[in-house]
């Protein structure tokens, strides 16, 4: 099947999925229900099943899916039954965090190379990891293959580092940075923004306390 | 209208609508379509229809929608036509780096007390803000009502600091540690996690370049 013959939206919620899965999984459940999923998550049983129902049947009614089972398909479908390189470009407060954040190789994917402009952060050892010069981006991304990149740089240089990160053959950025990315239509772009998070739970507090 | 009659996936869309409207509106544009929308954000102009619906009118057919009342009605909504006080919990990179981010005074948030527990950090200043003991959640969230909180500490803390967050009162947390949260049902919780977004965007790459 053509993978853009189903919709964004839909795309977007499989991660959704595969990380509750992982939650029950890692509890010892062995099977659940689009109830379950949809009660953890805040989407209605039935959208989950019309998600899924573009793939294949993963379940059979009456007795649920298979958690083992139906993530190891999600994890297909979303390609990330491998790991992905990824270049992070930020050495910053928010780069070091960002590597030390411990879900990455579970998810599929693996930071490969860290680069910086300030030079009093580049040869500097990172975890495993030496930052390098930011102007090394086109060798690093066209040596190792790169097709993903992390942008945690100051607001005012994100614009430039993914232009940078385009020239040099990127398709696909997840940004930290609280503007929006002028980006060729060709390049994905994924906002890490935490307002988007606070406003959606916003809407449920009571007014009366602020 | 009963605020929990509206689909918790529908209410997690309006600050996405908000956000393109902010960039639309700093374009200087003055009306949008949902075609327009929809094109931005990867999600059919049916659905973005059907969502607005369920709040009233805010569009006439064929001319499209007025983007500064829209966004003034979509911040009402979500009741961030004012500031919510947040707490945060970690002083270390990952917490200077969520103070640096610079959207949350335009999103209707403002971090009033930044919390930490390693005392080399505590009575230090971070932008406006002075470190205090984390011991002190219930006097800082209850003196200052606060609601919300963001926890930027290390995953194997991240449970702990939840609890004594919601002992204090704490009604909605966004995390940044890669753990899925133990929390009473009353209590809203969002998780910062690049990897939902990195797989989001792995579907789409070419499975040749790895």
């Amino acid at each position: 099947m053509n993978p853009l013959a189903i919709p964004e939206i839909v795309i977007r919620r499989l991660p959704l999925y595969l990380r509750t899965l992982n939650v029950l999984a890692n509890k010892g459940q062995e099977v659940t229900s689009s109830q379950e999923l949809g009660s953890w998550l805040g989407i209605s049983s039935t959208q989950i099943r019309k998600d899924l129902s573009y793939f294949g049947e993963f379940g059979k009614q009456g007795t649920g899916y298979d958690i083992h089972y139906l993530r190891d398909q999600l994890r297909k479908i979303l390609q990330v039954d491998r790991h992905w390189s990824v270049v992070l470009i930020g050495a910053g407060d928010l780069g070091r965090a960002v590597l030390r954040y411990g879900g990455f190789e579970e998810g599929g994917f693996s930071i490969v190379a860290v680069l910086d402009k300030d030079a009093s952060k580049i040869a500097r050892r990172i975890g495993e990891l030496q930052v390098q010069d930011v102007a090394s981006v086109p060798d690093v991304v066209k040596t190792q293959g790169i097709q993903i990149a992390i942008i945690a740089v100051p607001t005012d240089e994100a614009q430039a580092v993914a232009n940078a990160l385009v020239r040099a053959g990127i398709k696909a950025i997840l940004t930290y940075a609280p503007i929006t990315l002028n980006l060729p239509p060709e390049v994905r772009v994924e906002y890490m923004d935490p307002v988007v998070g606070l406003q959606s739970m916003a809407y449920y507090l009571s007014p009366g306390h602020m």
